[in-house]
């Protein structure tokens, strides 16, 4: 798309802050004025993993109030530009995987589906993350995945394939810029990969003077403008559904932005990494918990920036996962009502069904639905299947329930929502590629560098 | 959504001018100057059936040229703006229909699945067409179904059900806005609604001066600036794979310009009818076409734009068809080449295959493949199937060299893109709701009126 390359080379900081100018009509004709309004001093890139179109939509239905005749806007709405393409390098084809997307993302190249990092020659590339730390910002990210799965990673390592998480998380300590890593605060899961036989990160990391904390609680008393490796599980966080913290990627959030400011500004990477799994699984429930996680966390942002006008938010996915329908099979008709009450996820449902005497009755009382004897019939006659047959059960279900649709159990390569608020958003409206969004944050950095 | 009522509420000539102002800096501080630039004469409405948010994607990569390394632009990435939602009245939950759909588009009321311009309590609502009229504007239509289809039909008629044709054909004639029928220019499908034993419209729209015609080449003769009814087939317009015109929308809509351009500016509605079909039949490769048909459409338009500066075009859809997925079953692919050579619609191939002696081989050849004897054999056997059997063949045999999902032979719900140029575009910036869009342009209307 040579228009989108001319784009990205052409956008000054100059014309950043006209574009950005529209908004803010006194300033129009006084560039100056209008630099340090629309020149972020921090930046927050928010990736909703798997996040493709239905989801928003899906979402807001899911929070509608079905006693109102009005649908309800949600924090998305008020922040969307436009959208952008997400297609791989060329030898991928038209789909993406997460480790090429979060590649484009983070540093602005188009690699192939499993690059972490690195071009189609396997060559390093570095990031926007890289960028900000070499201008003396501070740095972190906050997911829900292992903080070495694909999209942080692709902010910090370079590795030719997303699978040597190993790998990966040596390089989050031995990758240096200025001498340190290149986070300054991480927030996540993966024990097990900084804790190592071979190796322990962890000591490396708490040697150097980062905070190491495993728990929640253990995060808010942490002083703030500290370094932090924070690693709340072996591997990814629960899903949320299972999680005793029901907002636990915007407290993550918090603490990531309590030990990131600073006079210089600072860049943080946040994934709502679960949409995503939620939508390989297959599972509605797990994505409208996932969403509203996320949609938790945006209108934390929206909060923030308020106070921030400093501060830029960017809000896109990587990719559409699973090929999410609002309706299937004919039928003109979503029913996300029977997503509002349940208390554990479908995984988690039917992993512990097996173990109680009336497991139908049991998955109704989890799920939060007054079920007929039919349909409690139909999930005990699961409950002596093997574990994943369980939870296909239990999927299915509520698949029919809601009449949600689903077309695989991958990627699908449907265009993603670009959001974006704060100083600097209005740089990535229309429709754009995934490498602008890492092309107009890299010259938003050398323009926010100008302005200190 | 609360502020989408007061949005459109808010919007008068002055803020038009100045969202809109955005992209002309040297006017921007002269309201005056704007305000010609900025208020369209000419407004033309573009509803593209059924065209979800992965019908774009899927087109830009149809449309793809494989022997370079980046994928092109098409002509609907230079003109997004954002999306809009389209779910109906609550009565009948968040999966819109077409007639509901277009009720909200023509009109700006949501009202119930099947209403043609009327609201829930079926009382009549006026569109933005019937508004043009009244303000001295010439009106017309051009679109691929017949005429009376939903969506043509909300801009005229009110009828309780969009399946009374007839009664719809009615109102064509019937429903006098300063004494003359709604549309000066109606060009489309659909003569036996119009020329029937208990009635002929036809000829009542001739004898008051409307010019007849039922061939492309008969429309080419009429003088420019006439009154008239083109009625191209019975019914629908062929799928465009079976037309001698594969430009057919693009030559409807330059001839409809040709008879509607007159000092006060015209208003007209362009739909691309048939691409909401091919998502009912679950048809990847009429998708692709009808798309095609769409875009040159949308081509010709930036053309005419560029030349008509005064004119504004919307374009978006009424709904998403079919659950259209680019990438299924788990494969991280995509394959739109196998549907670059097709020189007959699925369907076309499926009604004439049993006639052929070798009908895998004519299949084939059809199809523009050069298919394995397996693949031959395959479509050899259903050859002697029923009619709909062997179109299910067909179109299963596309998906699977596609990749391609569906997740229903329905609607979705989810939100649909919304993309504008010309004067006044960026008043359809962000998120939208599909009432938001009638209302801007009945406001654009007053605006219009008040720079005459």
């Amino acid at each position: 798309m040579v228009k989108h390359v001319l784009r990205a080379s052409l956008v000054s900081s100059l014309s950043v802050a006209f574009m950005a100018g529209c908004t803010v009509t006194k300033s129009v004709n006084n560039a100056q004025q209008v630099a340090p309004t629309n020149t972020p001093k921090n930046i927050i890139m928010v990736v909703a993993d798997g996040m493709g179109p239905a989801y928003t939509t899906a979402y807001r239905n899911y929070v509608d109030n079905a006693a109102t005749p009005e649908i309800e806007s949600v924090v998305f709405d008020d922040i969307l530009l436009g959208n952008a393409s997400t297609y791989p390098a060329k030898v991928s084809g038209y789909v993406t995987d997460s480790a090429a997307a979060a590649t484009a993302l983070a540093a602005g190249v188009k690699s192939y589906n499993g690059a972490i990092g690195v071009d189609v020659d396997k060559k390093p590339v570095n990031s926007v993350m890289h960028y900000a730390k070499t201008k003396g910002m501070r740095t972190g990210l906050a997911v829900t995945s292992q903080i070495v799965h694909a999209t942080p990673a692709s902010y910090i390592a370079h590795n030719e394939s997303r699978k040597n998480y190993n790998e990966i998380a040596d390089d989050f300590f031995d990758i240096r810029v200025n001498g340190e890593p290149v986070a300054d605060v991480m927030l996540g899961g993966g024990t097990v990969y900084f804790k190592r036989e071979d190796r322990s990160l962890l000591s490396q990391f708490v040697n150097e003077g980062y905070e190491y904390v495993d728990s929640y609680e253990g995060l808010s008393s942490i002083p703030a403008g500290s370094d932090v490796i924070g690693l709340f599980a072996p591997v990814a966080l629960p899903a949320v559904l299972d999680d005793n913290r029901k907002d636990r990627l915007a407290y993550l959030t918090k603490h990531a932005i309590k030990h990131l400011e600073n006079d210089k500004g600072y860049f943080l990477l946040v994934e709502a990494s679960q949409i995503d799994w939620a939508g390989h699984a297959n599972d509605v429930g797990s994505a409208m918990a996932e969403m509203h996680d996320l949609a938790q966390t945006m209108e934390y942002l929206r909060e923030y920036v308020d106070t921030h006008p400093d501060t830029l938010v960017v809000l896109t996915a990587d990719h559409s996962t699973g090929g999410l329908a609002i309706g299937a099979g004919g039928d003109y008709r979503w029913s996300p009502e029977y997503l509002h009450n349940m208390s554990a996820s479908a995984r988690t449902i039917a992993a512990t069904m097996v173990d109680e005497d009336m497991p139908g009755e049991y998955a109704a009382k989890q799920l939060g639905l007054s079920l007929t004897s039919e349909e409690l019939a139909m999930l005990d006659s699961v409950s002596n299947q093997d574990e994943e047959t369980r939870y296909a059960a239990v999927k299915t279900f509520l698949d029919i329930k809601t009449n949600t649709g689903w077309t695989t159990t991958g990627h699908t390569g449907v265009d993603v929502e670009v959001f974006a608020f704060g100083a600097g958003a209005t740089s990535f409206s229309g429709q754009i590629d995934n490498t602008d969004i890492a092309k107009t944050i890299f010259t938003l950095l050398d323009s926010s560098a100008l302005n200190k």
